[in-house]
């Protein structure tokens, strides 16, 4: 009979089906170079912690930069809405689970206040830390220019999808060609995971594009939309599209793999599957210094009619800069994640990170350990 | 030695397989058009409850209605054989595990009768509500006219598997094509899962295709027979065949995926499989309304001698409202599911269902959140 | 650099990897015949029990007789041991876990002894069973003629992994073709899993091979070696090889899937595979009238010195005639294995078990329902 | 659009995905050979126990030794820096689940010996036992001399990651071209995972090749990470460049499979992979002698910022010899690894471990045993 012609699909790949391999060449870790720049901005370690209420506040923002890294403000979250976000921050911390997601699309739904957010942005600016703030495509018009008159370095306008070309009834849309005009500090824009979306945005002269929708912990856009790109094969796409666009401009756009990781095993496939930095929410929400008190949750979460992700708890611990710089003291790869990423470049015999984008993958599902055999007694060895 | 010519198979997906991919262009969600039509009758969204006695009786049937979908009342259920139906289903809620099978077989061992039909046929149709009703292949000759009369609007004949090509000894097999002239209604058959037996079903005259063989919760099949297809793939061949006879004679058929289906997720993935239209079970069985209080079994759990399936809790989640429009306050894709479908369509730019069929897919498992490193405190995030 | 030649694998399947597709003629089961033929043996439903100890002794012979099946008794077993077998099989049962390998090691190192082996065949003949007995290559020519003389019917010899080409320094090999040609009752030999080993035991001149390495619920070799193949890919590469020695010669030897067959569904795949019969040990230690009282072993449990099985608890589901010919009363496949057989058969329209290998299989890994949503009441829906 | 270039990645594969097909010919187990030789040392059984502080000291090299195989003792654990390193061991033993990594960094930073090197390999010496060592590529140079001249017969230089090309600032790479040239004893150098690696190193001089990274069960280089190649995959590359490297210069370089390795059919397949020999840690650390106590634990555990493995239970299981040699009363593959080889062998036809490595492999994941048809007794059958 007649042959139908049926859809066929591509394998996406996540961070638990794949692994490096280690070079040919090795080097010794301390000459692995971590730093990483947007704009006129350099970091030294390629870390941004996530625009989420229980990873990051001015204090956060503040502590991240001293380390070298770079904090992600949410102008939408508690910090943008209330004086006192801490009240907020602590009933979130002691809701029951049954309570949680009215109580987030109660708190959720406070007003955004310019003057709040100003006042934020200012107490992150007399730290001379640089101060990057996250908004929604749509506030984004109302609210940028009030955070970049108040000193934001670095905007960031994300949504759990993001394109060049939305179509809307209820309000115009951003166009971010005219975004990146209108503001001198660099743009970094998301979420998105596909290689002609990318390419698209990148034209629109952002300096920085977020990679990942419906990778996080935190998020459920999986089960509820059904939409979800694993984070190994949308960084490649983006990172794919980043590369034909220096082809054909010569200028840079950084791509930054935001979203599900947990480990520094996760983080050093990002950089191998050529993210030039990584954005880190639970991994910087288990830090005795992040203002979720042991938990975190997702943007979506407080959505009014449909939240797509809820609180978890992620337990402290130990200081940010033990989490990011360690000594470790524990096995399971949530601490010393600037320590791993060097190590795992002198495997990879990588001396920056861009060396790293071309480390070797393989498919290799996560090992499971047999509990049948032998019973562990600490971490997830 | 000589190379062996060994059977190669085909791999199949299933909805925890795969994922959808956002679009190069999205909408707002507002704008997007979830209708579906079957014959004269349009419907605003494109949810059939299916014929189960824990899903649908005459109240949940008008109910439906008003929402703008519609359900499908089984003949051949409870609602078909007592004047009382009540009593039985509360006997079926109350039963033991061990109890469950057995009860049962006695439960619907009981006669069918047309008078009883008929008045639930009429209770539906006093409140100016579409009345969908099924039957299986061996009793359509006996119960449709019947049916029919008492001014049921909508046929679906219903079996495990139907083919056009049916062989039988003991009753004349029911030919679809007279099926189809003989009564002006519009006509829904199955279950289906392959292409050619598709095309064949449709050139009976058909106006609906029931696809899906051994995907649900409350079905084993797979286990007894060992037959069984996951329902992306069997959407996307049985769409395809509708491509094809449209294509041929331009005469549209729709294409229902039914069974399996849990999540908003699952919903969002069969409509980017090709389908027109969803029959939900579990879903809305777990609805205030649902006649199953907070249970659910399909109608191969009651046979006499091979019964396949069972007893389901599926405990209540809320109105038949909520599930279907919201607002949600879960996190899991199991509320608000009219909104989920609208936020997928607006991310893959689709106004359209026809147009939520050509958004790409991707094979990727599911992702498992490792329970060590952190606890889910609500859903299943 | 140099690209290497690195050993390509080819994928294997095993019962729980794929999934029956219905087929686009149906008819209804009670056209089914699943008759089998062995020599001049016909039966009416194509099932042998296995030869082991908690499966078959005299009684479960005569039994498995009259309702249209044959059983193999294991001549190196209990009851080629002991003359009173029952003390054996108490011992096995009430033993604790700890203390049953040891236990098996001892059982099984007492004599076989002629005499009884002679009484077991006779009991079983006296009650006008067809009788089926299995002896290692080891003990063939000792013991095979003893079991002739005494009116065995079939002879089945039977090791975990047999070739027609076997090197030995302890005993002169056992060579088929002068086996085959010394006795003119059918002779089955096993167990085997791939098409030039098949084809090459074909040549010399058995009835039926067994087919499977490792596959089964009480062997653990592919634990203790490495060593297996998935009973899909084994039994569609050893009914390869049948189907090219009826090409070559004409003659027809039985294909009989062997071990790892748990529930109608995996029965059903098996025939959709290519086999002429199966082998059942766990589905039919599970009748009342089973000699392991609830509990199952296999051949190689008891080897004094590298042990590659256990004792596995099957409990006890009904009588034979109900785990066989029904009706059930569970829902997870494993009772009423004709019914399923039929009933599958009819789905895909096949009149004869040759009709089913014909069946089209996909590969689709087992639906798992998740314990989030809803828990199931009963059996394993 | 444009059609990006994405990185492809190979399949990798680890023990439990791969099963051995039995041969077309079969033998005898009494008649597989299963020695292998390391420079002028021949060893009955390719075996060597893992340099690790739970599985090997003195007594155990002697044991070993007695055993037919080969020791290796890590100069750089605590019988390379304590006179009395069972107060060491001890304190591992009683440590509590957090007390483990900071206890194993203390320890591990006590200075290592040049004398109690000495006088370690002097108590092996004497008992005229082969004396394998190993040492760390950074402690190479101030070390080996000091080993050799005590009369270590084999050096092992071992890291997670060894390349024949390393790049240093804090001190000159050691040249292992010149080290096989300095000492005239076979020098084995790991670990490594890669066709090319695996050949540069072979070209140095090397007499084997330690294969393995981020496989074993008490390691968490994956998770830290991110790097780790599965076994079987890094076997088949090494012995690819092994089979290249004999083609051509003639000399034959020692393939050592390291790591991972938990039962007979992990250790079969390794050799089916085309390993020489395999290096065990887990399942000898499970001996009644081993310096463990029943835990084991990782060269990398005691990192002091960056740990990477733990202590993992492993409890006792029987002597050395039983391990080894049988008899087993278990049925998990743990025991009588010897005994599970030669079976192998026989069932694939094998004379030698060099047969053994064209033994055919299927990909066929685990057989998971489903717990809801029967309980197990004993053991993983």
């Amino acid at each position: 009979m007649y042959a139908p012609r049926i859809k066929e699909f591509r394998r996406a790949y996540g961070f638990e089906e794949v692994a490096i391999v280690p070079g040919e060449v090795t080097i010794n870790p301390e000459l692995a170079n971590t730093s990483f720049s947007l704009g006129k901005h350099n970091f030294q370690i390629p870390f941004l912690a996530s625009a989420m209420d229980g990873v990051v506040n001015p204090e956060m923002a503040i502590k991240m930069h001293e380390l070298g890294g770079l904090s992600v403000l949410n102008l939408e979250g508690v910090h943008g809405r209330y004086e006192r976000p801490q009240e907020a921050l602590d009933a979130i911390a002691k809701a029951s689970s049954s309570e949680i997601t009215p109580l987030f699309q109660k708190i959720y739904s406070a007003p955004i206040s310019e003057q709040i957010i100003g006042q934020c942005i200012s107490n992150i600016k007399n730290a001379n830390a640089t101060c990057a703030v996250s908004i929604t495509p749509q506030n984004t018009k109302r609210i940028a220019p009030t955070a970049v008159e108040a000193g934001a370095d670095i905007l960031v306008v994300q949504s759990t999808v993001t394109t060049a070309r939305h179509v809307s009834r209820s309000y115009k849309g951003l166009i971010f060609s005219e975004l990146c005009k209108q503001f001198t500090i660099p743009v970094i824009v998301g979420n998105s995971v596909g290689f002609n979306t990318a390419l698209e945005l990148m034209e629109t002269g952002i300096s920085g594009l977020l990679v990942g929708v419906g990778p996080g912990a935190a998020c459920t856009s999986r089960e509820v939309l059904g939409i979800g790109v694993p984070q190994i094969t949308a960084t490649l796409e983006c990172a794919a599209a980043r590369d034909e666009y220096v082809r054909r401009t010569g200028r840079d756009v950084a791509i930054i793999t935001d979203g599900g990781l947990r480990t520094g095993g996760d983080i050093c496939k990002a950089f191998a599957s050529g993210a030039d930095a990584v954005m880190l929410g639970t991994p910087l929400s288990q830090a005795k210094e992040a203002p979720g008190h042991g938990y975190n949750w997702g943007m979506a979460s407080p959505h009014p009619d449909l939240p797509r992700g809820t609180r978890i708890k992620v337990g402290t611990r130990g200081s940010l800069e033990e989490i990011l710089m360690g000594p470790s003291s524990v096995t399971d790869g949530t601490m010393n994640l600037v320590g791993a990423l060097r190590t795992a470049m002198g495997m990879c015999g990588a001396l920056t990170i861009k060396d790293m984008h071309r480390a070797e993958m393989i498919i290799a599902p996560s090992i499971k350990t047999e509990g049948k055999i032998f019973q562990i007694q600490q971490g997830n060895a």
